[in-house]
């Protein structure tokens, strides 16, 4: 491969690109982690860190990534042999219900199809059946970032109330939080888990999970073995405890320059953003797909993410082909189509730190890029360029 | 203004894109300037430095801009009284017109209408009129970052010998080099400049001047009052005298990674991707000038600039406002109108660290202010794209 | 508090001073993890921890902690209800027993006095006494951080072998890895955790366990739940696996940078380095120790640590102010003192990216306060430059 | 050499240590230069600057280093053939002297030792007898960077009122800006020069000349031709005049940081704190002294600079392989003899981002030296902990 040149775009569903303030924020020697500048810091973290979660419970960060979260949620609120009810979304709902099932926790998968939102009538009926009130928490990822499958986060708790059931609600908002309106409190989740690396704009490596007064309140009776992970520990007064140990600074560090720039430019603006990103993502797809080759993969428009948009190829054509290829000749990271969509989907991310011509530069190389293999194309392109003239 | 994410499109011509590696080389402390570590990394830079102009002659390294750099050629090869000739190219030949003036220097200067590359045969013509050899220098800017007309340096040298004239050939090769083609020794010219801010990718406050054998015997005799600029100091043993005093060590931290970028992507192409990104940008150009509101300000193809187009938009329209509402909505940043222009043109940069995405992120935001504004126009970017496509 | 100015001098034993190339190597932009190049820079670092390590087992990177790394080496090995071994070295055994006992491992704490290494003849005679096999691991602090008491590593894996125990031995190398020479196979050591904040010169946030072939056999039969630390999981063949779920990109980064420097200064040239720092350091405190209120924390000089000196200082003193104001006069940044040394201790580290300047300068702060405060001392600091000068 | 870890101590007299506020403010890319953020920040600069020099004059950024602000002041105020009084101060009296000659100036060069400050009388008996006003300016080197002699400025001035001779009066400030108390307008200077390097805690690359109304109308007369350094042009109204073409965005980035810096400590504070370190530095020197072969270069105690201390070593040894040997084995960077000083002395800087550790490690690495070679001299270092010890 030849040296390349400019940047690279990243339009892959985390990591994300990372704002300048944020790089600089982290760039700097580390500081005392028992001492007051440091304290300082992080204890300024946790209430914007729960505005961005919109909730008054507790928000607790881990030195990890989001599987790691996956794991603190669960040995915090569930003990040997539970079962969980899982909606299916794409590839990271099955990849939570492995983690769950290696715990030792029980989990009942509602199977989907991938190309739609969760159905909150499904699991009203299934939390309806359960009698023995066996199932202890419901586990749902808002939005999928394989499938681009964003579901109801307020309509399954309205499912789960109106069954009359006491599991606790668990939600996924890793490629949600900071791109699309989320409201943990006035939805009635229990506990929220995200990452750092999408709409947060920082680097990998920082974990953040947000509980309710009824998520401590089991986590006191949960048994599963945990340390680490432990709310309890982390709820400590000494500052070292709420990290369980040394303190990543360099992310907390970036987590406060992150927090900065998500106040000054305002939530409802931030989502307007990813909105008005989104929709010029799908003009172009929509265009695009009337060639006949391309299609979006989530069928219902409601139930595609702000996030990232997974799109699909026609079998004839292979898409980690069509990946690659766009990666060489123009620098530009799509993501790939992950498990049963391996090959046959690519993804297009818009979340983060994303303004319009980074937008427009990605999906121009995709154009470019269908257009070199031949692959049959609307101009989708000028469709997302008046989208956006359009956006106001 | 509200608050902006993502990253800005700098699309001026000059500063321009800083990379990763070179933003990585200049993050970092001081050193000894008099040691040997900063003369092992200074006395690596000179032969790079001559290879980008294609010279065996002196480079010299200046703190100080492209108009330093003026200066410096200026005052090392004239004395007070010479005259020079300046064949017009834009607003950057009408200020090194007005620098060389300010230094007691006569100017005689041959106009044009910006739109148009210098006429050689006017060149050889007045040289032959100038038959009591008053005439010490010709000073030519191949590319006219204002206007983009770029001029053929070596017919100019032609004409120079065809017209059996002793006058010293400088070349301002600021927005040229490591953009376009650029051969000093080649096509004779005695004396280049440049400066950080373009091809080469770094941050301003560096200038460079080469200077070959004619030069530098003319410089023993040029009696213009000089110390900061003078070759005969820079010329001397010690490292210290290179830079007349304390060495710019950050930038020339960051010119050794921009060299060391130059050399792994290799000149020719280098030469070959500034090339394709100007024709797709003449692409969209052309077919938004189909409006017939927009046209290129150069009117012959064969005299665009492969670093910078400069586009004319009809007198109903404000550039200005076009250019402040890119801004303004999208974060790209486009050359103003520069002199006569003001008003009346604007300017795409396609120089030093760009790449495909990045140059249809900045075309698209552009078309999209196009709409918004109503200027007519066709779809200039799916022309570009296209070009993007099939330039192999 | 008055702005400061200059260096903080981080004389704490983790987080430590960041070599300029690490901070370069982490100022970037993510790229797409799931691609070559990522993938390129992770398998490159694998061979070269185990070296650190000097193993040929498996390596493993966490986004963790030090704690996190305790929970993944005993999750692995450990089945709930099993019985291990820790002699008391200090903060970190007690910690590390914690920790153990909330997973719902049984642990036999062999007490100490937080001032000798482990006795290797304790840990033999009751692995003897262990008639039943009860005790799975025995659970050692290399140099624990608290106490800096260093213990032989070598002679307890001797002293299991001579109890014909067939305990897993696990050891804690977070302080003293590339700090101090470390030989994980050729002592006998089956897992081995570290951390990213000591000699590893980075900022926190990445855990390193190593395990060689018994302790690999070790997890296959574990039945602690885990996944998120499985060994299993993250031996996997795709780099996502290495790292369960999205890389923590920027710290691999730097470790890359980090490995880069620890190879050209050469292990042993590290390991010389903080032997001589090491020394100089008691040379100053044991002349300060001649006034009679200054005294070492460790009473044997063989178990003192290479990376890390705990001070004590006579009850009549307060060693929190003696710290607190050493860090508000001169910004030197030492080691408080740990659990029950909290106010009777401090510690001064010198490990990692440290040199001789750094030290005298830490030293010769100290020694300041030490006037201010009025605590008699001797001339320590002449004493460690006496050391530093003869050190060849 | 092997490979060196920990920081590089640069104690040359500039370029100084960087803070890192300073670093991330240079670690972004380039802007538009022609924009409102850019001019923003350059507009902040100028009044916070003037309150460095404490002048309600005009001030001028050029993108150069000292050398050429010599050549600024020279160009704006004199005419071919001016005479001008230079009182000898050490090697920058004598290269500015040399420069000033380049350029055409006459100068009359007031001879001294290089260990003594300059003496007011001298200057006004020679004004006195300047009759006929031949000597057009007055150029003091405030604090002579290579011998560390430091003149009284406001006694120079009343020596040439005393004469009542109408010589401008220029003063280079580059070593003792933002380090030693510098009162322009109460001291009547005239115009003064500084750089970025010393008390400004910024890379080189930046010269700032502050210029009162009487130097500005001198400006309006002087006939040296000029126009890059031209203050005329620089006080035009757009922007791009102030830097006389393309801004050194980085470095006024740097510049903007370090003001805050500065202003964040109090310029007061900023002088005790150089004080506090110079005292510290002449405390070691002193009992180094005591051994016979050490000395002050600098005579009297009140001649002795607040930013730089000369130290001359006895003939039978060379200062230079002191001065090697103390960067080889401890990273130490000291500044070399200059001019009829090498091999005679070294230099220890303590200006601009220094504290107490950094000053104490530098000096204990020099007295570690001193051992290595055998040079005799009393415990500098304890002698210099005491002095910050009671520094208050």
């Amino acid at each position: 491969m030849t040296a390349k040149r400019g940047i690279n775009f990243l339009q892959t569903p985390g990591p994300t690109h990372i704002p300048d303030r944020v790089l600089q924020a982290m760039q700097r020697q580390s500081i005392d982690f028992a001492g007051q500048r440091f304290k300082d810091i992080a204890i300024s973290c946790y209430p914007d860190v729960k505005k961005l979660f919109r909730t008054e419970g507790e928000a607790f960060l881990y030195t990890s990534n989001g599987h790691g979260a996956w794991e603190a949620v669960l040995t915090n609120i569930l003990s040997p042999g539970d079962k969980v009810l899982v909606p299916e979304t794409g590839m990271f709902s099955l990849s939570w219900k492995s983690l769950a099932e290696a715990l030792g926790v029980a989990v009942e998968y509602l199977e989907s199809d991938w190309r739609h939102a969760v159905d909150p009538a499904r699991i009203e009926q299934r939390l309806r059946e359960d009698g023995g009130q066996e199932i202890k928490a419901v586990l749902l990822v808002h939005t999928d970032t394989a499938t681009s499958v964003t579901s109801d986060v307020a309509a399954v708790r309205r499912a789960i109330d109106a069954a009359g059931h006491p599991a606790l609600f668990a939600v996924d908002a890793v490629a949600s939080l900071a791109t699309t309106d989320y409201r943990m409190d006035d939805w009635g989740v229990d506990v929220t888990l995200s990452a750092s690396q999408k709409g947060l704009m920082l680097p990998p490596g920082l974990a953040i999970v947000a509980a309710n007064a009824k998520a401590l309140a089991a986590c006191e009776k949960a048994t599963l073995p945990r340390f680490y992970w432990d709310w309890r520990e982390r709820l400590k007064e000494h500052h070292y405890k709420w990290f369980c140990g040394t303190a990543p600074e360099h992310l907390v560090f970036g987590l406060r320059a992150a927090l900065d720039l998500l106040a000054e430019e305002g939530l409802e603006a931030t989502f307007a953003r990813h909105r008005r990103l989104a929709r010029a993502t799908r003009a172009a797809v929509a265009v695009w797909a009337e060639g006949g080759t391309i299609e979006f993969n989530v069928i219902e428009p409601v139930d595609r993410s702000e996030a990232v948009t997974t799109v699909l190829v026609a079998e004839a054509w292979d898409a980690n082909a069509l990946r690659d290829l766009c990666y060489e000749r123009f620098d530009v990271s799509l993501g790939t189509g992950l498990g049963q969509l391996d090959g046959r989907g690519f993804r297009i991310a818009h979340m983060g730190d994303v303004n319009e011509p980074m937008l427009l530069g990605a999906l121009g190389s995709v154009e470019a890029t269908l257009k070199i293999l031949g692959i049959p194309h609307g101009d989708g392109v000028t469709a997302a360029i008046e989208s956006l003239a359009h956006a106001g």
